[in-house]
């Protein structure tokens, strides 16, 4: 018996055709050729997609669950997208919805390296949640960047992260940025005696982002940001080999939420393939995700079972300070709270701010309902 | 004045919101935090991104454009795509519908380097389309794949190419097959004189592609194939560089078509960053592209504008030799017909039909209806 591991799609379909629309899923999602072509006896049984079941959700919209081989994915985590979803993401019929993650992928991919608990060593927190900040907009120079960065730092917060959008660009390079935050974040933690981690964000080809990385490490930091979806998962998981020391927030960027939910992708396999962060865009902000979907989404991250530690989740997308309180009682203490530019808006006021906001963090008493 | 290049998005709202949603996507793509807090005026000149016009479609769809800073992408294809959609993508009410590339990314980004006059050159083919199929399932030893290329190369076929789901797997390890596949093709062209090309799937990080376009250069081969989506455009855009005389086949796999329009991503942007030759799902086939969604993709592919190369489209997906009459008139010469699954469905009488569709394509007069 081949290994296979269980993907689950929700397919719009009428009930008269569901079955054939799951078994054309499931050859697409692997030999993808008619099966009168195939002559060989172990390609039917071992590689082809198994349809396991075909559940009612509700109207026209079902759960279907197929067995891929877990042979086809080999060790690359690119490939693994590709047979999780590549072609029958061109179908607009069907949601990429769950998979129950095998311990071979989790041999292969290895999940995230520190996860929660050694971010919470290093930042030496013991219960309370995580703070962070982002440095925006893009368009600064690398010294208003870094200004911005020692401010953040002074105020006592965990994590200062580069904005998604601040690449290798020519009014503010990365090697110059990541040099000018790097310096203020030490200034502010010097300030403070906090160990306030600069994440810088890793943009570029595989070549070019481990240069990046190496520079960080140089510098002496030991946390970095990527879009996996934007990298690609393989450039992901080559770069989680090649630095073991330093830990990976992933950013949602072209997450496609619509087409693959994102308690999958941003829940479950970003950490799968070593993510030991995960920023999503928190409910009642500026993305639409509902409160279940972030629950379930932080909740996958936390939790990836198969002896995987447990991916931070870090609820973000227009929070305000306001806010905090819900959000922790919503999310609970593993959990980074990121605040970006509703922070800025205080502008000149922005250490007061944001020690304001380390201390709502620090001193909330939390009530349990998640 | 800062160079921008204007992106059209599809937006569902009430004509009430168009307004205000559309200056949103403007920020949430450039600055991405509130403009109260932004203190310095270059970024609010030349950083933000500027609403150009808002036309309305039908209902309650809007076309909105908006200019981008052409500076904020940098010199890194990841990025552009970053730029384009990524914050955006996680809104299920845009579409990214279409940009307007300006020279500055053609400069960065160089589009095909090789096109299609180049492949008619390569392959002695003044007038007629190209022929390719497709080899699989997956699962197959690399002896049976051999053999399999040199049936389709002993069948005067123009392109023989690995299914995208050839990985590198235990299996079938990727220098096994390549090897095996390449000698089988090799066979089969001594045989015909017709100068075949085997077109391996390029899988994994940069390292390992590049290892991988490396093994093929070796044995000879001048024509690879990657998924742009699944590798990362910035790993596309490396190797396109790394290996100016390689052709490079781009696999829509993970296109997320629904989200993104085809006729932009497959049409316009794979060529931008090098493909030589775009495969899509042609219309009739197993996916859901209109015709004309094929026909626009295709003619984006073939004149991209700004001095770039035409790429060849490659329509595919469920094609079968009754329609190749149908599929040549529709979109005409400069085209690659791919069967796949169809041609396999002949089994031991694979050669005479094969061979079939290659003169079917040799011999049509064109109907001129595009």
């Amino acid at each position: 018996m081949t290994a296979r591991f269980t993907v689950t799609y929700h397919v719009r379909a009428e009930a008269s055709a569901i079955e054939a629309r799951t078994q054309a899923i499931a050859v697409e999602q692997s030999v993808e050729m008619p099966l009168a072509a195939i002559d060989d006896a172990t390609v039917l049984m071992d590689i082809l997609g198994k349809v396991e079941a075909i559940d009612h959700i509700k109207d026209e919209t079902f759960a279907v669950r197929i067995g891929l081989a877990t042979a086809t994915v080999g060790q690359d985590a690119g490939q693994f997208l590709n047979m999780l979803f590549g072609n029958t993401s061109l179908h607009d019929d069907v949601v990429l919805h769950d998979i129950a993650i095998p311990p071979e992928l989790i041999a292969a991919f290895g999940g995230p390296r520190h996860g929660i608990d050694r971010l919470r060593q290093r930042l030496g927190i013991a219960k309370r949640a995580f703070t962070g900040s982002a440095l925006k907009p893009q368009g600064l120079p690398p010294d208003r960047l870094g200004m911005l960065a020692e401010r953040f730092a002074r105020a006592g917060l965990d994590f200062v992260k580069d904005d998604h959008g601040l690449a290798d660009q020519s009014y503010s390079l990365f090697a110059d940025r990541v040099r000018a935050c790097a310096d203020g974040v030490a200034r502010g933690a010097r300030a403070t005696g906090h160990p306030t981690r600069y994440i810088p964000s890793l943009t570029g080809s595989l070549d070019q982002m481990r240069t990046q990385a190496q520079l960080a490490q140089s510098l002496g930091l030991d946390t970095v940001m990527l879009a996996p979806m934007i990298a690609g998962f393989a450039t992901m998981q080559a770069l989680v080999r090649s630095f073991p020391g330093m830990a990976f927030f992933a950013h949602p960027s072209l997450g496609g939420a619509a087409r693959i939910a994102p308690e999958l992708l941003i829940g479950k396999l970003f950490p799968l393939i070593g993510a030991d962060a995960v920023i999503f865009p928190n409910h009642g902000g500026r993305f639409g995700y509902s409160p279940g979907t972030c629950r379930q989404l932080a909740k996958n991250a936390r939790a990836p079972g198969g002896g995987m530690r447990g991916a931070l989740p870090v609820p973000a997308g227009g929070m305000t300070l306001d806010r905090v309180g819900e959000i922790l009682d919503f999310h609970g203490p593993d959990t980074m709270l990121l605040i970006g530019g509703n922070l800025l808006m205080a502008r000149e006021r922005i250490i007061e701010e944001a020690t304001a906001f380390a201390r709502l963090v620090a001193d909330h008493a939390y009530r349990r309902d998640s």
